[in-house]
């Protein structure tokens, strides 16, 4: 009893974790909202209505944050900072609605999702609607270099996208095309968010690159929690289905693991549920089964350290303060959310 | 006889007017099918192989010729447009994968859609590569004006697609609001595709305002004669289903004039058919008649005769040659097609 009391206080000063942070750029963060709300107005309402579901679904508004408090850390008083935010939320929020057409998804932040409400035709359009409009906020901005890290980075995106949908059902995919996938489809993202702090405040190529390799490490981990909630009793309270990466059979570390891992039998039982989708009662319980008994949940968590002790590093180069304190918190939060 | 005879040597004459202008800017557009292919290289390879699929597809590549051609009537000398046309052309592209998506083609230029193909999944997502990569050419171009003019162009597409999604199916919808959807979702694209001609090549606002007009003005002429394709046995000789837009209940132009020219049994024929989606056996036949009835086609032809001549007149500012030559006689190439 005593030990759950603990995990809770632990949990609970995790969570402040992120929201410490959030609470550091909180003006700055209004004025993203703000922006956002201004800027996917469109005279067709079907944009802001369908936009608007997904961006105010209660998102941790996460990537915005980097920008915002890297800016900060790197002593930044201006407010380019503010549309260079939205446009990367701009971009994840294109992403989401492509990744839920794409996964067929009708959760998303244990809300519906917008494709199951106004139909995948409206979500394709609309995400491409929102990413344009990024593009437009970046002109506005006139940065080249932002230019070129973030239509960069939405390619490599992009390329992980199409590259996730090739493994999916693939249970010899290695740890390595694991990586790669997620490093493209969710760290890229996270670094230029993190890295375009460090250009709008004009500093040294040591800080700008100090803040792209946190970023990337950082969104890294993230993922591979991601992926273990997906398989966890952690889940359902974050308003999440567990078991979509089974259902679809998507090829993630925990899976990687515990099938490297098994005996013929339990290969046989990956490659029946997940490469050929034949799936029945009980199927996702012994998947859950298979990950505890081969370890391959904490493993993968473990794995999610190694990348958060490279994220916490890279931000040595930066004095102590409140700032930098936060982002390394934020880097426990994304790791221990597992628990 | 004398007669077909007579329409098919001015049909053939005004085919040779887009090979005439396409011969005019032949190295430079040998010079955009390399880029093309250079550029949508990913070591994903469904990449390649699925955007090749549709870039490959023997289209006609009018966009990229009209900003080549545009910037040879300016006089351009430089090798910016090269990269540039390569960007209209995937902008265009990955407008026709989410299209094909949305509306749930099987065929595309007479041949298997992507989609049909590999999934509406990776079509979404290549669509996607190809306008990062889009972007990333343009950024590499490094014109801030260039990337305001597409960047612009590109959101104007993604809201009149969501403007045209929320028409489809609505027999109500008004002649202008059917302009502002295909100005929106087509013509724009041509607009900045010829103005970036001159943008490149530093000409003064008066020209670069002509080849916006000229491509809005043709982009505007050429979507209503497609439109007016869809219904017109012309079509099938364009590797092209007859029929599409009314198995899907778009309502276009032709619709629009035989509603509101109907009686009400036959308006409420087309309620049934397009707006109810109950189609039986001799419908579209049916539609074909309704529309000869009222002229529906034949005066829609003449409303693009009107945007040709606003095109037309645009180029006045241009001094008389070939280029100037060639481009007057693709205004009539995109219009008499429907014959």
């Amino acid at each position: 009893m005593a030990k759950v009391v603990a995990l809770d206080t632990q949990r609970r000063a995790k969570a402040q974790a992120l929201e410490a942070l959030t609470a550091l750029v909180e003006d700055d963060l209004k004025a993203v909202n703000r922006t956002i709300v201004e800027r996917m107005h469109s005279p067709v309402a079907l944009i802001p209505q369908l936009a608007g579901h997904i961006v105010a679904a209660g998102g941790k508004r996460l990537r915005p944050v980097l920008t915002l408090a890297a800016a900060r850390l790197c002593g930044y008083g201006g407010d380019r900072h503010i549309k260079l935010a939205t446009t990367v939320e701009f971009i994840h929020t294109a992403t989401l609605l492509h990744d839920d057409v794409v996964d067929d998804s009708a959760l998303r932040r244990g809300q519906s999702s917008a494709n199951a409400i106004w139909g995948n035709q409206s979500s394709v359009l609309v995400g491409d609607f929102l990413f344009s409009r990024a593009f437009e906020l970046m002109v506005e901005d006139g940065s080249l270099k932002v230019l070129q890290i973030l239509s960069r980075a939405s390619s490599v995106i992009a390329e992980g996208e199409v590259h996730q949908l090739i493994t999916t059902n693939d249970t010899e995919t290695s740890e390595a095309q694991y990586l790669q996938v997620i490093q493209a489809k969710t760290a890229e993202l996270f670094a230029a968010a993190a890295r375009i702090g460090a250009v709008v405040a004009g500093r040294p190529d040591v800080e700008e690159e100090a803040l792209r390799v946190y970023g990337l490490n950082l969104g890294i981990a993230f993922q591979l929690i991601d992926d273990v909630l997906d398989y966890s009793a952690r889940q359902s309270e974050l308003g999440k289905t567990v078991g979509d990466d089974f259902r679809e059979g998507k090829i993630t570390l925990p899976v990687i693991l515990a099938y490297r891992r098994g005996t013929d039998d339990e290969r046989a039982f990956w490659t029946r549920t997940l490469a050929n989708l034949d799936q029945a009662e009980g199927d996702l319980a012994r998947a859950m089964e298979l990950m505890t008994s081969h370890n391959s949940l904490a493993d993968t968590v473990a794995r999610a350290r190694h990348y958060g002790a490279i994220a916490r590093d890279a931000l040595g180069v930066f004095p102590d303060g409140a700032v930098k304190a936060a982002l390394l918190d934020v880097i426990d939060f994304c790791i221990e959310r597992a628990y």
